[in-house]
């Protein structure tokens, strides 16, 4: 991936003029869709036809990795928690598996940068591994530039992957122990925001691990200085090779024209950090559920997303992601289905 | 019906312990699942069992009928539309019909007091019919007592109905051009509140509408004086055949112990009328989609309730509570399908 910013163009303006066109002749009163509307024609205009084709093949892809700090007291578990998920999500056991399943969702787990060689799971999810751990960010990089470059390519590798096997809709999820410091460092660095207004509870750290928390994401913004000016540089500094790998995935499937619907924090993180790397990227994105993390609503707010769903989940994953689904199937249902005036006027 | 109140019981407070306590078993952080956890929890408790049975018949019940009010600028539609768009439901082309289909549930229209004979259209939809038609609510009752004992004996009837047929959760929606109008004068019934707080624009009525109707609301309240005081009572003189047999269809069905997943102002209008006629019916309610409608917003709180979703819908129909079906079926997934702690740990 080259690290000069080149523009991603948006969902086609013509079909989706054609897609609001539609809307307004549906035998429903003017704006009475509400958010179902606007939804419907925006999955239209990213598939270049109205009305939409059905969304049947829809693909979450979770990247999995340690994260330095997590030494450091900014979570309430502990690192080997990681690992385990992984196993659970193979094992089919996880809240977002039951989700997944539940609304047809396929589910695929990739070790990015998990700080165990997982012995005994498929290699098709340790495959794109980049390193084991990240570094602490506010002590160190939190990978090397070759390390970055390998997790953008990873992401990317991976989303074609996804899309040549028929994904029409894209989602992301993220998997690991301390994962909501680098992504609140992410987005301070891409807002140009203090620690204070970016640091959330996570998976739910107490007042001290709070404290703890921002102080650690303060002192890694200290310490990257002005290379967050730089989205590569800012995901050297203070991403990990799951979060790069995500931007290299978000990237390559706005740059595709695949439909994307991010899920928590984490994924935020990442959809405004591909959003600097490849502006306009953001016009192939849409939010599933708000976070209870205070830097997610900022980072939306900037890049004009509103979620769809809001059920107080924190369980990362991809949940939230995969919760929404089903809202944006309304939306295709209704733009699709709904009878034109023009069918049932006299 | 008896026209006294008599209390309901509360879904199995023993089994709701039990579901709580697999909830805090499951391999996820505390509180992670948000309000799917508590959603998931209340369905066991409804059903009886833990974990609970997937919800794969699900139905919603429309009731249609036409408003007096209708014809006094209340409303932004000609009240022909009523009988049209109950053909068009037989057809399968209104929004919740793609709703329904998108979500696997099952709609079934009936006409209770549509102002037309609906010549042509099968006769299972009009066999509960009570009258063409309910009175300007400002200027006369709405019904006689006899038809409000026949809707709401017909509401118990087709609850019974899709009860037999295996309906593990029901839902209800609305069609009749004006019902905001009555559905907003049974909850400042219900409240004791004056008309100004209780009225919304509907469909989308203009200011002159709206000033309109709120005057329409308060004549009609004015009229009924401390007749609002017995919920029975209240349907006779401000509610219709179709809203009457909504309150009969949610009595019902808290009775019998099913569940019941509410849409908009109307439906939740009928849910604290069927609460006051048969106390601790709310216990068996969910509420699916936040109306614009200000009534029910201050239904909602009366009744402790908030909505799965808020996506600026004003359909009607039931859209709403069919819209919010997937968010209950995440629930029930997640209470069954998560792997529990002692499963996965070494």
């Amino acid at each position: 991936m080259n690290a000069a910013a080149t523009q991603v163009g948006p969902p086609d303006p013509q079909v989706r003029a054609e897609a609001d066109a539609r809307l307004a002749g549906l035998a429903t009163p003017p704006g009475a869709l509400g958010r179902l509307g606007e939804l419907g024609a925006w999955v239209a205009a990213t598939q270049g036809v109205v009305p939409p084709r059905e969304l049947t093949d829809v693909r979450l892809v979770i990247f999995a990795g340690d994260h330095g700090v997590a030494a450091h007291g900014v979570s309430a578990y502990p690192p080997a928690i990681t690992g385990a998920m992984v196993r659970t999500f193979v094992a089919g056991r996880a809240g977002v598996s039951a989700l997944a399943a539940a609304h047809g969702v396929a589910v695929r787990v990739l070790d990015l940068g998990v700080d165990d060689d997982l012995e005994g799971v498929p290699d098709d999810v340790r495959r794109h591994k980049v390193r084991r751990g990240s570094g602490a960010i506010h002590l160190e990089d939190a990978l090397t530039p070759e390390e970055t470059r390998a997790a953008l390519a990873a992401g990317e590798r991976v989303a074609h992957e996804e899309i040549a096997a028929g994904a029409q809709l894209l989602l992301t999820g993220d998997m690991g122990i301390g994962n909501t410091t680098p992504a609140a460092a992410l987005i301070a660095a891409g807002l140009g925001l203090p620690a204070s207004e970016v640091t959330g509870r996570g998976t739910g750290v107490d007042d001290e691990g709070l404290r703890r928390k921002q102080e650690v994401i303060d002192q890694a913004l200290r310490r990257a200085g002005d290379r967050v000016d730089d989205p590569v540089e800012t995901l050297t500094a203070l991403g990990s090779a799951d979060l790069a790998a995500t931007v290299g995935f978000l990237v390559a499937a706005a740059r595709a024209g695949v439909p994307v619907l991010l899920d928590g924090v984490i994924s935020v993180a990442c959809a405004l950090t591909a959003d600097r790397l490849a502006p306009g990227a953001v016009a192939w994105f849409a939010a599933g559920h708000r976070s209870t993390e205070p830097a997610q609503s900022l980072a939306l707010d900037k890049m004009g997303l509103e979620p769809l769903l809001d059920l107080g989940m924190r369980l990362g994953e991809g949940s939230g992601a995969v919760a929404a689904v089903p809202v944006v199937r309304s939306a295709v249902a209704l733009i699709r289905d709904v009878a034109l005036l023009a069918e049932i006027a006299p």
